[in-house]
């Protein structure tokens, strides 16, 4: 195997020459705050999606789903304590002026040379001239990102782009909660983007500036708060599990009091190894116990009552919440990093060759099976092309004609394509197709007709 | 019937009681940029996209898909010509100091009087308070949305909101081509949100500053692309149809060279009878011959080659680009005002009452099928409990054990959903449930071990 640094180079060369993720605005020099999702990419983004929703909003009887704006009035980040608080240090190089998050500087420091420096950021090289460091005082930064609404850019019209999807839903949380008819222990999840402005976006899709979330605000009784939490942090572990990840490149951080968001009484991060230089541990996702601080605020700023009145005790009670908070983003690259794989595979000359394969689950690979003519001809590739156009209406399937069957077969193994069909000449007797696997290599003949049902029932929710 | 004004305003009045659309920020007073969709209508939502993407996206060989950003340098939208031309004449009243799009006053005038105004803007009185009008001279006023990234908010950090996804297509065009090995003709569709400076929001979620797009930018040979505009004509066309827009509220608009969007050579919209007070008909989507206008710009902008090369005929040229440019909103407005129908169902008392039923399609429909046990009781509920659960493996399904019987079919008739399974206590020695469906009111009795296949059959595309 190769080494955790050598595989994350491996997948982002990947991921740029199969169309995965691409630098966003390439042709005009591209930029590290976002990036753009391929074809393929925009498949796996989506299973992921998919297989999240259909977990922790429609699979389950106690949480409802949601899709609030990006853009929301000033007054409810004020009410959130992000207009206040949601600012990084920042600090410049006076050699090079260029600006650094203060922590981050400490952190890789600390990640090199294993303990914090003993004079701050006195002892920090600058990252670029290598020179000892002469840095300006820190200044803090807001990290969110404005935009004006209407003619005129005025304080009327100034609003923010959401640095998080949680405040939408805690706005929403009364709305919900009656129409839905729900009542806690209940939750709300909601999939969609945020915008934070990053000092130093970098590490591929880690940090960017535009990027996904996947977050849960779970209500709950006060008292109970402290055993959901517990739930939580076990069902989105599992989460992982279940879809592939390696519990061995996985790690529960509690996080310190110093360190939590402004809002948490109580944070467990999942972080995942993906092999960054210096510290190979990256933040996957976190569970926050968010107590009734966001519905305090906003009832104290909106003027609304957001307390829950149980109708049995007639108990009256701002819900505690329970935040599982993934990062969309982060858990594809994670995905793909855990599913990175070398191994061997028989060549045409009787030999073996390194064959790189991505073991996605089959739930997430984006496509499902590619057809394959085993050469272009009058007869096998509209046969080919007619089974794949069948298909396609239950999955996303390839159809490719181009260059040898084997080159082909790689083609597929290296995107996670779980099936590849190949219709041969003996197809035009048989009426049947071999079918590979993608991680054994075994083939098997199946007759047209069962194709269709071979696939269904090895492609069980997808 | 009702007419279609008041079925506007029903529409309205159930998605707000029954949680499909919020107003963004209600709880600080809301806001018209921008809406926010609840636990059924982020379904609803959702299955539209998933019809779209499988329509136009993985159910074509020649359409591949696409997630690029939200926000984009400067450069692409200096390019694209946004910068200079998404403008929009602005006036102010002199009386209230309001501001109006002079365009949208001018349309009012003709929806209301039937003809043009004989001296423009001085014939238009105050919208507010109906005194002949007194405006400023119009100014242009430019649709854009910006933001700042980075730590200053100068010209480097100056960055665009995306008002179209299309300009993230046309820049990821060539990566695309090359790394999904796809040649002309073959295109790249793409759902996302899109933001407009709208001066005035309004009509609901019809016209929003945020609201989501899906689009299509298919690249053509030049010589091509009008026979390629009629096609892709017919395939939304017949997309909306297939979905069950009745073609009687839906008609075709052949833009005129004065009113098209400055980068068409052809444009045909799609209008839908929403049923608006004044002109009752609005745009639901377009199709639109953009040429090579962008990838011309874009190629002189950036010096990067865009041509494509044919290695057949050594040909090469810059390909032409049809674009279908569907609104997703509007979509769900218009499927949510066809859906919406008034009949008549028998009451317990022996006669009818006015039934509300949204007959979705039901791959639209939020959920599939309701469990309801008949009444709350220990036997019954933890059965229908089950059940439910069972379900909920393959489909959104709703478990209600809440009042009365009949009310809850009228609870799932006006949300749309398809079938509603009831658990009674005969089930108990049969092991049967009865199915009734939403349009017929049809009932039949089915054994529980069979409920699941009965639904898959009725449920298929879902």
């Amino acid at each position: 195997m190769a080494s955790s640094a050598s595989v994350i180079d491996s997948v982002v060369n990947l991921c740029k020459r199969r169309g995965l993720v691409y630098q966003c605005g390439e042709i005009y020099g591209g930029t590290r705050s976002a990036w753009d999702y391929g074809p393929l990419g925009v498949e796996l983004k989506d299973n992921i999606k998919k297989q999240w929703w259909r977990t922790f909003v429609t699979g389950r009887e106690d949480v409802v789903g949601l899709d609030s704006s990006i853009i929301l009035p000033r007054a409810v980040w004020e009410a959130s304590g992000h207009v206040e608080t949601f600012t990084d240090p920042l600090v410049e190089s006076l050699h090079t002026h260029k600006r650094y998050r203060a922590d981050h500087l400490i952190e890789a420091y600390v990640a090199k040379h294993g303990r914090e420096p003993a004079n701050g950021l006195a002892d920090i090289n600058d990252p670029v001239t290598g020179q000892p460091g002469a840095w300006t005082e820190p200044q803090l930064f807001s990290g969110l990102m404005k935009t004006y609404l209407g003619p005129v850019d005025d304080k009327e019209g100034l609003h923010y782009l959401r640095p998080e999807t949680a405040q939408g839903i805690f706005v929403n949380y009364k709305n919900v909660m009656t129409t839905a008819r729900r009542k806690p222990p209940f939750g709300i999840g909601q999939i969609g983007k945020a915008f934070r402005n990053e000092i130093t976006p970098g590490n591929f899709i880690f940090r960017t500036r535009e990027f996904e979330q996947m977050e849960i605000e779970f209500f709950t009784k006060p008292d109970e708060a402290d055993e959901w939490f517990k739930r939580w942090v076990e069902d989105c572990w599992d989460w992982f599990v279940d879809l592939g990840i390696d519990p061995e490149n996985m790690r529960r951080f509690d996080v310190p009091d110093d360190e939590r968001a402004h809002y948490s009484a109580g944070t467990i991060d999942f972080e995942y190894k993906f092999g960054f230089s210096g510290n190979p541990w990256g933040e996957l996702m976190g569970v926050a116990n968010r107590t009734d601080y966001d519905l305090t605020q906003h009832q104290t700023h909106s003027g609304e009552d957001l307390q829950y009145r149980d109708q049995a005790s007639g108990e009256k009670y701002v819900p505690y919440v329970i935040e599982p908070s993934f990062g969309l983003t982060r858990s594809l690259m994670a995905f793909l990093i855990d599913a990175y794989t070398e191994d061997e595979a028989p060549n045409s000359k009787g030999g073996v060759d390194t064959r790189t394969v991505l073991k996605l689950d089959r739930r997430l690979a984006p496509f499902k099976a590619a057809v394959l003519p085993l050469s272009r001809n009058a007869d096998l590739s509209p046969k080919a092309r007619d089974l794949a156009a069948q298909l396609r209406k239950s999955w996303n399937v390839d159809f490719d004609d181009a260059q040898a069957i084997g080159r082909r077969y790689r083609r597929h193994d290296e995107i996670g394509t779980p099936f590849c069909i190949t219709v041969d000449f003996d197809t035009l007797e048989d009426q049947a197709v071999t079918i590979r696997e993608r991680d054994t290599m075994e083939q098997e003949r199946v007759a047209i007709d069962q194709v269709e049902g071979y696939l269904a029932q090895r492609l069980i929710g997808c």
